[in-house]
């Protein structure tokens, strides 16, 4: 079945429903950012792999929508299949919602599935074609299903336990804190949606996804029950105990008829409109909704004591990791044979040589010189560049065990660098350095803090063109909300938060700089006063950052000595993990500058 | 008359209206910062006489909201007043709202005059007191003037041409692009409230208001038409003939009659809720409405090059007052007799030896030790304390020129400094350094870049409680939109911006610390690219900072050199206006440290 084929197939049903256009975002019933196989519809309905790209089969034309991450990929796959590559963020880029007003006639429908748009996205969609009156029409049954004959079945990783010991708080007291918001805005009920808001709030995981260890599920938490929806294949009986009378077990297909069963009674119900799907909302039409991001976003973002040590232990065993893999990188790439695909693989190796580890918790950007600069690279088997010695390469990548979820960024010189990457590296370092050490008052948001890290940028012209942190889990999604440090309206930061501190520096074509670090924010004791609270970062990834790309003469006397003092650390806090050789690599690596 | 009878008197008026309560904000129908005496309702009323403050009087109890910069003066003017002092920004300030909403009941109201409440405070005003189920009355009548047996007349000043070879832009032009703007939104009328906005777009101006040289008017711009509301006494035959067609001049009263005219036409009439009286929009209720800022805003803050010219002129005159009285306060300090308030009359009288000189930009803040720590202290015959030959003087103060408004202030050592006065100054400064030598990427917010002055002193665990910039008129108001350097959600700076920079430190009791400049945001040619273009501030203000107070050792290189830059670039522009005993000091102030 050729993708012509499948669209074909595809055109037919939306004749038979009376559409004029299919649309078929890259999405799932829970929004979820990786998607596990059963839900890849696009991916299937196109041949386009990317994790990014938003499909609209019309009558006659089609066309998929993605950035420029994907461009080349896009038009790789695409090529023979009718479909037509609309690419983001041109001058002349045309919106999908203009293209189907240009092609669909008044009063004409665009199909889609309501359980693959959030109540958010679906709004602005019905705004921005009523404009045009065209209409969205939403099919209960996604059409791309129906002609799927192999569609993958979902997973049945088993459910496993988050214990308390590493959560730091049982899924009672989460519960009732959650009850509480709930009460506080007048709610007797919440859906959630949102696999990762579920695994936090009763202390869950599982495997259904690549990279994130969630479970499919749903939970309605009311005033008085809590219900999650799940396959029963994925619940053992110990763990049906322990969730015992607090939580009710049903089979996910039972989600419907229970919202339906729940709508009856008429509870003020709070919905997220990023993270529930528009079939939610038509469930409970007619109760009066709250819609607003979920409570647990928030509470889940501060870390308790008892997270935040695990987090430090997850980090000193990735610390490990990362030279293990460094110290071999060292030595393999001058003899040769070492490419991004390789180089990545044994990253993952070196993870796993740790008892703890799970998974990675994203797909690991290994960028050599010219590739190091798209900046959400990942190597494919076609791109798969040579680590030769000279030249920059940038690696990515982070590790999934229970107590914690890492993400680091390095960037290495695999020969003597140019002055021009030294200069580039130095201000990137020093962004990093800065907003690392920069105590803030409470109540200040990560738009204003970001700006700490692309000064040094700024100063000589050069600036990168995404965000400088986002929020990290705890064994769960690599990216959380809801704070951010990213010129976005998002909130302050407060104590127990978990970010990521990435400045970069990409020159098109000849190479990519990224320095990332995770930190908490903590209270700076030094600072406080009874009138005035000040919060800082405390980096927690441990490992060492390449000194040869460092010019200290562009550095202040506090940067390098901030530098060192990391460096002194993370020897400290890993040499007792190592055996003798990666012990003396790792001196060298991180003597002082 | 005390406050307290003057309170009483209006309960009386408030019980015949039967409303619960009267709300009295500092504004009067033309949304002004300074306001014409005959408008000063809040400060006549409660004795308060800052310029930021809102009063609202209950049955029994009354209240006073105003912010930091006032909590002192405040205390001192509200004791014995009955009024309660409501301070706004700590974290358990109590709203005016929820205030409200605590004391009335269901069903009760707050009266209040429309005329003197914007579009858009008075939306938000009735919403939040509608959860409460309070009512706003709007009363046509204002109950204060009832009551204020000897309130002043309206100023007759002449309305005088704002020349177009300093505006750089005939009235005419600046119609046909408003009315671009208009067409563009499809309105067909706009009300202007805004006495800046009157004054800049039929360049006219005139001294009805202390500080900023406007005239009391209104404007209705159509399609087709404009009319000039004001008192014609002020308008003389030569004015009116220079307006000839293109205004026709109408009398201030005539306004309310003209708009239900209007009104009957339907017109969409844009009104910018920030600046337009509630008492506009009921006058046009039945018109569609364009609530959005007004063009005027946007348009006014892009200087052209014959304005950039006029500013520069405007701040080497105010840059050789500011010398010569800087060069008198050292001399007349150590021999004594001089105060806060007879040191600011200085300054005016330095700034009046310009024949060009019109009047000063604001009233001057003149704050020596512990008053300096007053962020808008201004001294009174009570507070004015005597300047001697120890501890810090805070100056902020500006002028008016037809070709240039200003805006300046500075910190002087009148003794030894101690070594914690000469850290925090060198903070102060390096960030006012850093914030006006950066290059930022074109579509950066102010918001972004201000953080670049506030990061030496957080290093120090030190904040100041204002914005770091606002946007200056020419030859207008002080403050002007709609870009600034705050924490707010203000438009990207665009090129031909003119800001202040003025970050601060304050302590308590001790001291006060600001060092202020304007500057006019310009492409920096040196980093813009095809891609990418990219500004910087251009410093207009010259006058010496004190080097006393500078401790060089917390500076970068590049810190010191962009001072000593600044200091040569002071000395060479103002020395050929200067004479001999002038210039030497000039020398010995703006010598490299």
């Amino acid at each position: 079945m050729t993708t012509a084929d499948r669209i074909a197939a595809l055109r037919d049903l939306m004749k038979q429903h009376g559409v004029a256009a299919y649309y078929v975002p890259s999405a799932d019933p829970h929004q979820s950012e990786y998607l596990p196989e059963c839900w890849k519809r696009r991916a299937w309905l196109s041949g386009f792999t990317g994790s990014a790209g938003e499909l609209v089969v019309g009558r006659r034309q089609a066309g998929l929508w993605t950035d420029g991450r994907y461009f080349l990929q896009a038009e790789q796959q695409l090529a023979g299949s009718g479909i037509d590559l609309m690419r983001l963020g041109l001058a002349d880029s045309i919106s999908l919602t203009d293209w189907l007003a240009a092609r669909l006639k008044p009063g004409e429908a665009v199909g889609v599935d309501p359980s693959v748009i959030s109540v958010g996205v679906a709004a602005n969609l019905e705004q921005k074609l009523a404009e045009h009156e065209v209409k969205v029409t939403y099919l209960p049954e996604n059409l791309v299903d129906r002609i799927w004959p192999d569609r993958p079945e979902p997973s049945l990783a088993p459910i496993e336990l988050h214990a308390a010991t590493v959560a730091g708080e049982t899924a009672k007291a989460k519960l009732m804190r959650v009850r509480m918001e709930m009460r506080e805005h007048n709610c007797q009920a919440h859906v959630i949606g949102a696999l990762d808001a579920v695994a936090w709030l009763l202390n869950i995981r599982s495997r259904d996804i690549l990279f994130t260890p969630v479970a499919i599920a749903y939970v309605v938490l009311t005033d008085r029950g809590c219900s999650l929806y799940v396959d029963p294949r994925k619940v053992s009986k110990a763990l049906g105990k322990t969730l015992g009378d607090m939580v009710k077990v049903r089979r996910y297909d039972e989600f419907d008829a229970d919202l339906a069963d729940l709508a009856e009674r008429r509870p003020r119900v709070w919905l997220d409109p990023a993270t529930t799907n528009r079939r939610v909302l038509d469930l409970l039409a007619y109760c009066p909704h709250h819609l607003a991001p979920s409570p647990i976003t928030a509470l889940r973002a501060v870390k308790n004591p008892v997270q935040i040590e695990g987090i430090a232990a997850a980090h000193v065993r990735d610390g490990v990791a990362m030279v293990k893999f460094l110290r071999w990188l060292e030595d393999a790439v001058p003899t040769g044979g070492v490419t991004e695909l390789s180089a990545a693989a044994k990253l993952t190796a070196c993870r796993a040589e740790a008892p703890e580890y799970q998974d990675d918790s994203f797909e690991t950007i290994s960028g050599y010189a010219a590739n190091g600069a798209i900046i959400h690279y990942g190597p494919t088997p076609e791109s798969n560049a040579n680590l030769r010695p000279r030249g920059l390469y940038l690696i990515d990548s982070g590790g999934q065990y229970p107590d914690g979820t890492t993400d680091i960024t390095r960037t290495l010189a695999l020969g003597p660098p140019t002055k021009r990457q030294k200069e580039c590296f130095t201000r990137v370092l020093m962004g990093m350095l800065d907003c690392s050490r920069i105590p803030f008052p409470a109540g200040t948001t990560g738009r204003r803090i970001e700006m700490s890290a692309r000064r040094h940028l700024w100063e000589a012209g050069l600036e990168y063109n995404h965000g400088t942190g986002h929020g990290v889990g705890q064994y769960l999604g690599v990216h959380e909300g809801p704070h951010s440090l990213k010129d976005l309206d998002t909130p302050p930061l407060r104590e127990g938060n978990l970010m990521s501190i990435e400045p970069g520096y990409y020159e098109p074509g000849q190479f990519g700089i990224r320095i990332e670090n995770l930190a908490i924010v903590t209270v700076d004791d030094e600072h406080s006063t009874e009138d005035r609270t000040w919060l800082r970062f405390h980096t927690v990834t441990l490992c060492p950052i390449d000194v040869n790309l460092v010019e200290p003469a562009f550095m202040t006397k506090d940067q390098v000595k901030q530098l060192n003092a990391y460096h002194k650390r993370v020897y400290q806090e890993l040499s007792p993990h190592l055996d003798a050789k990666h012990r003396t690599w790792l001196r060298k690596a991180t003597s002082a500058i």
